[in-house]
């Protein structure tokens, strides 16, 4: 009923592997093998970006995510408006509206309080562009080598928009497949940054908040099924995890994906497929057929869609996979990642 | 209007030091100078260990802590327990039912898989005990070296009791100041564990979850002013917040304090003061002096309670001050932490 073809290690008298923290097939095991068995509760089981409750009257989303990016400054943002962004964008994935955030830091010693004042500035003003406050936070520090500079976890609450439900398993074949811009710009960003390498214009991360965006699109299609951000792992690796949450095939069309040229060169040289490489600025949208165009047209009348369009369908139900129908009209098995391509990219 | 006398070094250009993690004046300093005028807005100047806000008609408190205690298992915890139950505090000191927790793991390369499970097992029992659940989570693996084997952030979301309203600035003078239990033995639990020194009993810390026993009590005293952990700086740092907040002195009988044997022994042979020693399963209690032997009584009925006692009273408003009256009948300034005693305690 799913892919998993490639044997995974056991984890018993095993150890952490970056692929563990890799967004793809290593995580999913970890979680699956580890936390939800501990953990086990209803909210929980969600296995979403975030965990919807009720409280009072009103429907909640909650999630959370640590950041230890690797360099903490890269072209088109910093690991503060990544923090910020990323929250923001899980809750929206969530079809809520972003409120309150909390900050904690874990710094190393010796670090820069100029840098950390460049952070904290960079964050305000990604708060601001989302309409969140940080509300409440915490700050550790660890003497010098314990941490690398500065790890930042957000959390963050938002209130679920009425009449909205997200949810991987609402996934339906005959579905539109749509992305909000090109993909694979942070990862490549932050790649070419963290070794030094130059091309002729320098590629930035796409980092930024879909909140505004993704409201709007909800208040006029509010039959969206799903909405997920791309991030560890890539767009290959989350429509796996959607297909497995809701047992569908879906088809993407090679000829449709937006990459930059300048992306397309640099994961050229570098052999990476921008279907692996991470997007932080994006947002897959699982729609039903009659909405496609209209999604497509209001995500593109904001600046973080611009480039939005439709890149699949969801073929068919019974079986998860994700194929791609390549240039010269061949197709192939897209895989969920499996070891880890770039740690460190969030 | 309040006691700052030390020095403290500007911060521009200057780099982070352990103190300004140590919970006292550094972290204050930086809290103030950095991230308050950066992310200001009413709820974060609550200042408090959570924010408290409204959620349609509910009123929600929510906080976050990140852990990074070294060593990751001790005598009374482990770095699992000791994360959910600081987070299930912090709520409780807002006057809150803790409902739901989230938990994210930034772990390094090559930690073995069997004391991850270890630290699970011991959240989920942890979460249990008090009755919350974890319903998100992240997990970011860095590589070898880049972090301390595991840094834990929960952050956690309840509801407040209705009729409750807990805050600092509610602290008047003729209140009665109460601890939940005996003082120290986290941080002399840890510092003797990390140094290899053994006495005769072990110490254990303390880490346990108050939730339970606080709402009982704000279910028989809602007039309760102040509810507050003294982790990081301790008893000392704490009530220091609380005489700044309020403007009030606090006057603490050095004979009433409850420190065990053990740990009065251990804190002598190290130089410690057990005053500013850092404590994971006590509270502070201000209430009204006629609720004074009520509160105690309360407190004592649960496990968690059973040393409870009354340790001083606010004596006057117009100064922030926190004095000691010494078992020779002197009084001496109670200053709040400055430098760090104690690193990587939680």
């Amino acid at each position: 009923m799913n892919t998993i073809t490639c044997p995974i290690p056991k984890i018993e008298n095993e150890r952490i592997l970056l692929a563990h923290g890799g967004g793809g097939r290593m995580t999913g095991k970890l979680i699956h093998d580890i936390f939800y068995p501990a953990f086990s509760n209803p909210l929980l089981e969600q296995q979403h970006d975030g965990a919807v409750f009720n409280a009072g009257n009103s429907r909640l989303a909650y999630t959370t995510d640590s950041f230890v990016v690797d360099p903490i400054f890269f072209p088109g943002g910093d690991i503060g408006d990544l923090a910020i962004n990323g929250t923001v964008n899980d809750l929206a994935c969530c079809g809520a509206v972003p409120l309150y955030l909390t900050a904690a830091f874990i710094i190393e010693e010796g670090f820069a309080i100029s840098d950390l004042k460049k952070i904290v500035s960079s964050m305000k003003r990604a708060a601001d562009k989302a309409g969140v406050s940080i509300v409440t936070g915490d700050t550790k520090v660890v003497d010098r080598g314990k941490c690398d500079r500065i790890f930042i976890n957000t959390s963050g609450v938002g209130i679920v928009l009425e009449g909205i439900n997200i949810n991987p398993t609402r996934t339906k074949a005959g579905d539109a497949v749509i992305i909000s811009g090109r993909i694979a710009e942070h990862g490549i960003s932050i790649l070419t940054c963290r070794e030094g390498l130059s091309f002729e214009s320098s590629i930035k991360s796409d980092t930024a908040s879909l909140n505004n965006m993704l409201r709007n699109l909800l208040e006029e299609v509010p039959s969206v099924h799903v909405l997920r951000d791309p991030t560890r792992g890539g767009v290959a690796s989350t429509l796996n995890e959607i297909a497995e949450s809701a047992n569908v095939t879906i088809e993407l069309d090679e000829a449709s994906l937006p990459v930059s040229p300048q992306v397309e060169a640099a994961c050229e040289l570098l052999g990476f497929d921008p279907l692996y490489v991470a997007n932080e600025g994006g947002v897959l949208v699982i729609v039903p057929e009659e909405y496609a165009q209209k999604t497509t047209e209001l995500l593109r009348n904001h600046p973080e869609g611009r480039n939005a369009c439709r890149i699949g369908s969801v073929v068919s139900e019974g079986k998860a996979q994700v194929r791609l129908r390549t240039i010269v009209q061949s197709s192939r098995i897209v895989d969920m990642i499996s070891g880890e391509q770039l740690p460190r990219i969030c």
